[in-house]
């Protein structure tokens, strides 16, 4: 690689969490708030967001599910219906205490109409959406119910950073209520399953799938599934999760049906869940020390055109050709919707223009001025590869070539990022290497482990190493072997890492 | 009209309040929450809100605005600085105060972690937007700056009605900032007309446009327009609002910009918002004493397929003839879209089934049995005219008389509230008979006034009729006059209305 200056200082080598923040500022994705811990999410950043929800919302409604909106109040008691459901959620809650503000002794405002019960700020909406669909099950017939949820939540959380922790965040929720406990476990896998076609196809992230051991699971929950996915700190984000949830909220929450045979049981349940941390994932995937790079399909902008006029006398020329290319490439089509092409006539510099582009990560710049529309050819410029020389086409060849470089692009990204992840992740089986490769430069390790809680907790407090989850895939999950800590037997490898 | 039993009970004419929690409740829109004030907005009803806001959402981009996403929180202080903006939200917001729960002396949950400074739930954003503003804006350059987010909205109010006056509700706030006054209250117009269009022309509801009193504009803002539509029961609802803030927001967040003189410059604002309370709005102006009425723009569905099978022996033949039915007609358009179509094969009977569309609003009711199918003629049921006998096509017709009917009911239901609008609207010039008329039936009361906000004020105490708005309108306005109060010079008509 060349050594030329890169636009993003420090580069992910010399500081990773600064180039993340460097990163998120260049490309205007976001911005602090002056409410601790609460983004602002400027509109590029919204836009990646928007194209997340666009495509997961048509995926759960194929798969049946409604949207609807339930409140963002949860009164405090209902949080103690569910044991270790507020356990999991009352140390980090935000609470409502008082309806109106009123003059203080001192003139200033102050909390006034004191409440009866205090309100909760939905961290989750299992315990209020729980009592509705009490209501609305009476019968087998009312059954599958499938419902789904985008809104905002809060969690207060006492280290944040941008999109992948965040006292309030963006996200949706799944809530289903089935007849049968395996209907209810074949929905929670079904919906990992969705959530993993679309960051492996969408955000191009290899992410693996799997079970959580028994400590990461959800408050409350018989089963949590997640997809884990590797940064290129070599550190593991979770991308989503989907939790079976047996009859324990159906229980809390009196969730009862008469079955065919007449009986009344409790519901089987499940939820699931993905937030605006998958923005911070997509970032931290594929960016490099320019910026950030956008997979064209999640892309909000697939190709700018650059008019280029160092003669001010030609400036106009340049301009109306450059928006008459724009308007022919804005008829085609890639990956079955409509190409998003802009042309920038903004009044900047053009280095700073096209750095601007950069540094958003979208996937082709295109390059006219009077030189290339006296040649007829034009230079197309990947983002992906930014020390290569860009390629020259004509208008004609554009047409053609420009979807098939997107899925090229695509693809490319996608390679990339699971070459790494390959070239990251180990089988260990000493505590000596266990050890080294955690103090190192780190990765997945793929792990034999005695299935006890208590040696978990022990790796984590030691070295800051969680497992991420007990893989589905037979190949990761291997032969059944000895414990790394313990020598006990152990049913098959699980995935250790460090995470977000 | 027929004397057959209507499917909602009390009717309109009964008992008009409770007639809407009825249609609301038979449609399966929105239910009850166990949070005060809050509702839980079911699947039909969230569907519509969806159709507004992709509607709403495409007209904003087209007109230039980005989405964002602000904080659910602001920060106690920070409504301090705008002077009738705090005193217009500090009676009716509710109150963070602590982040966490804890084990109290009695072992029962209480609120723990006290905040240093009190955040309140967002009322709406402006103090808090205006803040981030601050930042991104610097130069003539950055401007206009066209911004808009959908989010939810906390105001707690004592007295609540679903969908029209709820503690939490959904909407849309659009925030710009301008170089210039001009343009600021251009933007605020565009967009008061972006809504009315959208509900004229979506929700087939005709509304008035105009510029608010006084003393109805929103705290802080130099201007409010607003657009008021007439419900069944004659009351106003007001539908949008759009505020032209002046400088007022732009001096308490410190929003300046350098100017192409280089001086510093106070920026002009915006903003502009439209609620849940459009479904509202929706349900009290078309629908009857059978249920939701939906306009075909507006309706998730536009027809379903009901097959009838009174042989269970013919059940299999019906069903599998209807299906391909609705798979040929699933290939139609309306307005631009696909064509919405279902077909019930839930196991109920007959009229349950039929009922529970009509009650949902669906515009076309299409029935499929042996003897349709024989005759290859099919009934075909318009929900606008449940007492006229259905229509009957051939599959062949029906595909070309689908979206016909469907615009013709559009325009049928828009010219049916239009005429009812009209027939009860009336310009009063006398004290006796302005007050005879809303002791009465009541409706739109076009009059003079002499500007007077203490007049306003007495109006609304004595018969609780408020001024909806200052009509744009001219031949509304119509000529100078003299004020229905005083007899003092008036420069034209306003709205009188009891409302919502």
């Amino acid at each position: 690689m060349s050594k030329r200056k890169r636009a993003i200082q420090p580069t992910r080598e010399e500081n990773y969490p600064e180039w993340y923040q460097s990163v998120l500022q260049a490309a205007e994705l976001a911005d602090h708030s002056p409410v601790r811990g609460c983004m602002v999410i400027r509109p590029w950043g919204f836009a990646i967001w928007e194209k997340m929800q666009r495509y997961l919302d048509q995926k759960f409604k194929e798969t049946g599910h409604s949207n609807a909106y339930f409140p963002l109040f949860v009164p405090l008691h209902y949080f103690e219906k569910e044991a270790a459901h507020v356990e999991g959620f009352a140390k980090e809650c935000a609470v409502v205490t008082h309806h109106r503000l009123e003059k203080g002794p001192e003139g200033k405002l102050v909390p006034g109409g004191p409440l009866e019960e205090p309100l909760i700020v939905r961290p989750t909406s299992e315990m209020i959406i729980g009592h509705v669909f009490a209501k609305w099950i009476d019968s087998y017939r009312d059954l599958p119910l499938l419902i789904n949820q985008w809104c905002n939540v809060v969690r207060w959380e006492m280290r944040t950073r941008m999109f992948l922790r965040t006292t309030e965040f963006l996200w949706q929720e799944g809530h289903t209520v089935h007849a049968t406990k395996e209907e209810a476990e074949e929905e929670a896998q079904k919906m990992l399953f969705v959530y993993r076609d679309f960051v492996q196809g969408i955000l191009a992230i290899p992410f693996i799938a799997g079970e959580k051991s028994a400590s990461e699971r959800f408050p409350g929950a018989v089963n949590t599934y997640a997809i884990e996915g590797m940064m290129q700190d070599r550190k593991a984000i979770q991308g989503a999760t989907s939790h079976f949830l047996g009859q324990n909220f159906s229980r809390a929450c009196e969730i009862s049906f008469q079955n065919v045979h007449g009986e009344r049981e409790f519901g089987w349940g499940t939820s699931w869940g993905a937030t605006t941390r998958l923005v911070g994932g997509l970032i931290m995937a594929h960016s490099d020390d320019d910026g950030l790079v956008l997979p064209p399909r999640i892309a909000p902008l697939h190709l700018v055109i650059l008019p280029i006029a160092h003669d001010a006398s030609k400036k106009e020329e340049v301009v109306s050709f450059a928006k008459k290319v724009c308007e022919q490439l804005s008829s085609l089509s890639f990956a079955g919707e409509k190409l998003q092409v802009s042309c920038d006539v903004r009044d900047l510099r053009g280095g700073e223009k096209n750095w601007s582009w950069i540094k958003k990560g979208i996937p082709l710049r295109l390059e006219i001025g009077m030189r290339e529309i006296a040649s007829g050819r034009f230079a197309l410029h990947r983002r992906d590869r930014m020390d290569e020389p860009p390629l020259a086409y004509t208008l004609e060849e554009l047409e053609a070539k420009i979807p098939v470089l997107l899925e090229e692009i695509q693809e490319a990204l996608y390679q990339r990022a699971l070459l790494f992840r390959r070239q990251n992740t180990k089988e260990i089986d000493s505590l000596e290497e266990f050890s080294q490769f955690f103090s190192g430069e780190g990765g997945f390790a793929l792990c034999h482990w005695n299935e006890d809680p208590a040696i978990e907790a022990k790796v984590k407090e030691e070295l800051g190493v969680t497992i991420r989850c007990i893989p589905f895939d037979k190949e990761m999950r291997g032969a059944p072997g000895r414990c790394l800590f313990t020598g006990e037997p152990s049913p098959g490898r699980v995935l250790f890492a460090k995470a977000y």
